[in-house]
């Protein structure tokens, strides 16, 4: 969706080193925003972006407009049903048929043999790993999140923290570090990981907590008992500006 | 799904001749069934349609079995929205649903640069279409119907006609050729076309007819005025047997 960072460049980076050729679309999806204030606030930066993507690699990008991505009469939908129910789903009504969609319609254009997504958005890589799996579409490839120095996951949302807030920021990486420490030392009680996670996050009145999951990692579902691979995810709020982070448990 | 018949073998020999390799699928989807009694009865015979598929020239026959479409985990729907409202959308909630998710599947296995479907089906054809373009899939081929001597268009549900229910059934091609004929005439009050099928349909007491339709080409919505290419259809039961069938205006 553009306003490109490091964690963008390092997908082109290693889809450079990986592939004999390299695709970028750039496009701010409108379908994929559930709150039009959003969708007009999102950052966009072409002439920056374009140089970004050469300096990283890139042999083609794409910078469509709306028309050339849903062209007058179009008409479908692609869609993830129980993967994109929970988390980032309920939060967000339509945002992953709106995800899905587009991706699927990429997918279509560019017909690439690899796409690379980052962990940052954890539920969105299971969500397009399972659509593209499904529907036989491409191998989609999990890259590690890219963070500042302190620890916050880098996005282009955080553009829009006001200085506390930024400052406040990296309280999400220690509490999912906290919460995975807890899971390391062989606490199995998904509820005890959670409110670790929490407790964390409490320390930080800004932090305005939307959700703290510790669910299955193939399925999303609420763990009860961390007895299998898990993601421990959270949303948290400082202001408008809404941020996502995950760690890995198995 | 299978059962094939000429109308079927017609589309082989078709990609046969435009074509450098053809390939077939056979699967009875259970996703395309409203009805779980209509999915036990459709007819089967995979002998017969592989040797019907080697005669009319396919290279490659796929006969998948469920986990090989829809394996473990799967969880995607690949949806056409308004073109699949009415008519057949109308009358078999979750039909088209099913249609568009195993055509895109097949399409994302096979790859192909086009492919055949028969006017017979003429919402599937246009749905199907809609889909295939705005996902970027291929390019789907209209061909016409094959219809038995007496104008009846071939279909696996034929088959399950009862002796009087086979010979009434030619009323459908004579009900929208009777329409069709007011249309050339210069009639263009839709509703009165629709009369003259009907009117028709009601000459056969073994016909208990479902809708008759006189919708825009393109959007497939109902027209007051024929004022532009339309679709004229129909969907009548002979007993437990539900029997389709179209022509075009313009």
């Amino acid at each position: 969706m553009g306003w490109l960072h490091a964690g963008h460049t390092s997908l082109i980076e290693r889809a450079r080193d990986e592939c004999r050729a390299v695709a970028v679309s750039i496009f701010v999806n409108p379908r994929q925003f559930d709150d039009p204030a959003d969708l007009e606030r999102y950052p966009r930066g072409e002439v920056r972006d374009l140089a970004l993507c050469a300096e990283a690699g890139a042999d083609v990008v794409w910078v469509p407009g709306v028309d050339d991505v849903y062209p007058p009469g179009f008409d479908t939908s692609v869609t993830v049903e129980r993967l994109a129910l929970p988390l980032e789903g309920a939060a967000r009504p339509g945002h992953f048929a709106g995800v899905t969609t587009v991706v699927a319609i990429l997918f279509g254009i560019v017909r690439p043999d690899r796409a690379y997504f980052g962990e940052k958005d954890g539920q969105q890589l299971r969500v397009i790993g399972r659509m593209a799996r499904d529907l036989h579409l491409t191998e989609v490839v999990r890259c590690p999140t890219v963070r500042e120095p302190d620890g916050l996951a880098l996005s282009s949302r955080n553009v829009h923290l006001a200085a506390e807030d930024r400052a406040a920021a990296p309280v999400l990486r220690r509490a999912l570090l906290a919460g995975r420490a807890a899971w390391a030392d062989g606490e199995r009680d998904a509820a005890v990981v959670r409110g670790r996670v929490s407790a964390v996050l409490a320390t930080e009145p800004r932090a305005a907590v939307e959700y703290v999951s510790c669910a299955d990692d193939a399925t999303l579902a609420e763990l009860a008992r961390i007895d299998r691979p898990a993601l421990l995810s959270l949303a948290v709020r400082f202001g408008t500006t809404r941020l996502i982070d995950n760690v890995l448990l198995g």
